[in-house]
């Protein structure tokens, strides 16, 4: 397949725009031939348009339909082969065999959702047969399920160019839950997004799904998103990025008429505390382990550790030092993007320059090519941190504070510093955590996924993850991007009174023709009425 | 017992405030002698401190131990008695049997939820444990459950000083699932909050529970709660009145540096539709059900039908001159406050003045007393419905606007100018409902209930409840404030990897000591691990 560089609304492309824009690849500083449209103000009405007039007709199909159209899509991703692979990696220079992993996960999302979907119990079906002879009035007939809201707007992010892009996260669970999707690819990968984009359509005709159930739109400026998350059509937005340009489309959605929910994830600095027996007991394996999670893709990740805390203690020196070495002999990757690059160099720069911050280790093993990070560690007493709120800030990129404190009080008045992550990481073995029940609660406080003696980086993808935490990390703790709770964002419920067993949803009749859990009468069962 | 009128902070009771404010007893229009003191910001400060030091300990609490302090809370609203009862009456002008029932229905929310968090199944507890051995890399052992989230505010609502005030809706599962209650007082009915409130503090002591779980402040202007809702220790918000309200607490909220939710329910015109067929086989028996369920209450409740939509046919005649005689001959009723009433009577007439709209008949059974509604019902044609915005707001009050279509296709474009709806009902058997999917659809996109055959007053307190719908009737459609579900406005998901079982929740155990429902592996079941 070629690159079309139009926006696709719904089965058609559209490039009304005389701009365009190209892509930027990073490990050479320079640009592929291809233009992509930026979408028109007249696009974006046309697109949501389009996808509002699909949304009944796809909310009526049967979710067995709706399944495989998104197996159909892994179909079709994959058959693209190598020629996605590497045009993502021009894009993004991020290394084949991450890619080749992040497209399985992708794929493998995709077939979750469809076997989520096929097996049907996700709605949370609920019945509460009548009693017409209750006293002193009769009892209706009520019963409730999870309901398709309408258009999604999902922003495609830099760092995922498959698992939280055009396919992705965000996408396929509102595409299972029986919503349209329509996309704003990101300008740092609009190839492997057109390509992508053109997987789906594929799919969607193949699968016989109406015109308008998914679109993607251009944009390398800030007006398409605007427009999107705007118009009156959209019912919810999914974005992964900075907690500046979440915070923007959250207060533009708040704004409107008819506020809307907007689902962002925006970053964390993830802390990991490492009690003082543990790290004794394990010096050497906790320095290795660190090390290679800071240094993971460049740091680009979101549950990037980004601060360290411990306590003084004897082992702690031969920790340092032993962590440095790791980091030292990192090699040094190709960033995202130039503005990712620099970015990161100017906050951690500045972070170094903070009073009192002694800098570890700076890697020094550089491979060719432009736009490479550094791996850089750095240290702080508790006290020093406490004082100074610029040091409590994410730094995107392959940096990590570590946080000395003079004893385990200070410690703990230290993390009343940290606001709302996506994870903790407690290193600790069961008896000494439970010598620190205030511990575990200031943590669990602030984290979406509390993890004891592990990294936060690696995102399961399984019922049990959570993947979303308190404000700032994400605008909406109650919420997961990641596993199949994910679709949860994308419907609300509706309660069905004394509707005709004939006229009722499959998935509420009488005869449970479906087979799923459902709540009756208070008892959760397979069991017909 | 006797009203105290002090600020209940926790288990203290404070008065800083010189100034006060008296019940308003609306029959009499006049006041009652206790004075009511609105707490200072010193007040609200300390609340506030007393909650947040109060939610790790009473998060930690065994969940029987929880629904022990709520069943207590029953105990103590009953053990007052007509006392009770009949300040509410003073205090409302609602009729003694409709507040037995009322306090029936809140003393019946408070157990259910009890039931609900002895059982424990809530959660949502989902296990998939680990892989040591996957390739490529291991899997980790994650599982998930629901925890609290820390304090919650809430506002007592004017209309149902029982079921939707200071033990009500948002309390009883706020309380249950283990975050501290602070309530702002309602100023409409302050007698029947402090008795109340007395209730829930003599039932915390005697369960045991921490100072601050439960605390309620005095204002009769906007100062408290506004304060409330600012405070960076509030997590959640709980609000059921107007529009107007229910936005100005939703901006503030969403302006804090940390934005929370607020669940504001605040109105909805619960539009009835009935098709031609069953207006001619039912045109009486419709006529006096919906007479009743506009009148009912003096029409102040979110679920009052405020338009009716029909087409033209034989029969309407006839239904017009019924469902008038019907409506005619009700009894005027008190309204619950002197602004309440005043605002009724001016946005009715500001609608029976609108253009073609022809009065149908106006009440003229009048009882003894100042405060006293009047049945209203009118009529409009569909074009004259859909060009007068001013026709598709609700009138909080015994009025309702019965819009006459020329056919089925002007109806449904009617609908299209409906916003938003707890409930949207539709008089048809199965056949004539079957015959117009396209009206499905469009009511189900509107509402948070569909109602066949059915007034939407009345809303049954059962698991497959959904008293909630799309903007503006609530601020969050996908949360109910009605039902088992209510309790998951106040949580949010957490996840635990690789934790020692030792550590973990008993929800989470290996064990499944509560012998819960649980997700394990993706499979439903009570096993243990």
């Amino acid at each position: 397949m070629s690159i079309i560089g139009k926006n696709y609304i719904g089965f058609s492309q559209s490039a009304d725009n005389a701009k365009t824009f190209q892509s930027y690849v990073p490990v050479s500083d320079s640009h592929l031939s291809e233009e992509f449209h930026p979408a028109t103000p007249e696009e974006v009405q046309r697109t949501m348009q389009l996808a509002e007039k699909a949304f009944d007709e796809y909310a009526a199909l049967p979710a067995a339909k709706r399944a495989d159209f998104l197996v159909a899509i892994t179909e079709e991703i994959m058959a693209m082969g190598d020629e996605l692979l590497e045009r993502a990696h021009q894009e993004t220079g991020l290394p084949m065999g991450r890619l080749q992993g992040e497209r399985g996960r992708t794929v493998g999302q995709l077939t979750q959702f469809a076997d989520l979907i096929r097996e049907g119990s996700w709605v949370e079906a609920r019945v509460d047969t009548a009693q017409p002879d209750r006293q002193p009035a009769p009892k209706p007939d009520l019963r409730k399920m999870l309901v398709p809201i309408g258009p999604i707007v999902v922003f495609g992010s830099s760092n995922f160019p498959f698992a939280y892009s055009i396919a992705g996260v965000d996408t396929g669970p509102a595409l299972a839950a029986g919503n349209p999707v329509i996309l704003k690819a990101h300008p740092a990968h609009p190839g492997v997004s057109d390509l992508t984009a053109q997987a789906i359509v594929k799919a969607a005709k193949r699968t016989g799904m109406p015109d308008g159930v998914f679109s993607m739109l251009y944009d390398d400026g800030y007006e398409v998103g605007t427009a999107l998350v705007q118009h009156p059509h959209t019912k919810a937005v999914g974005f992964t990025g900075s907690l500046k340009g979440g915070m923007a489309l959250y207060k533009m959605a708040q704004e409107r008429d008819e506020p809307i929910p907007v689902f962002a994830e925006m970053g964390s600095v993830n802390p990991v505390v490492i009690l003082p027996d543990t790290l004794t007991a394990q010096t050497d394996s906790l320095a290795k382990t660190l090390a290679g999670s800071v240094t993971l893709g460049a740091g680009q990740f979101c549950t990037n550790p980004g601060l360290v805390f411990t306590v003084e203690s004897p082992a702690l020196k031969e920790f340092e030092e032993k962590y440095a070495e790791e980091v030292g002999k990192v090699t040094s990757m190709t960033m995202l993007t130039e503005g990712i690059r620099q970015n990161y160099f100017k906050l951690r720069d500045a972070a170094l320059a903070e009073p009192e911050v002694e800098t570890l280790v700076l890697s020094d093993e550089k491979v060719e090519g432009e736009n490479q990070s550094q791996a850089s560690i750095a240290r702080v007493s508790g006290k020093a941190f406490m004082d100074n709120p610029n040091l409590h800030e994410e730094v995107f990129g392959p940096f990590s504070l570590l946080v000395v404190c003079k004893d385990m009080e200070e410690l703990q008045a230290a993390l009343w510093h940290i606001s709302g992550q996506l994870t903790a990481s407690l290193m600790a073995d069961a008896d000494e955590a439970a010598r620190y029940p205030q511990l575990l609660r200031l943590l669990s406080r602030r984290a979406g996924r509390f993890i004891m003696n592990g990294v936060p980086t690696g995102v399961e993808v399984c019922p049990a993850q959570h993947h979303g935490g308190p404000f700032p990390s994400t605008t909406d703790s109650r919420f997961t991007s990641v596993g199949r709770d994910a679709i949860l964002r994308f419907v609300r419920p509706q309660s069905f009174q004394d509707w005709p067993d004939s006229l009722l949803p499959d998935e509420l009749k009488n005869a449970n023709p479906m087979g799923i859990w459902r709540l009756v009468n208070n008892e959760q069962t397979k069991e017909a009425i």
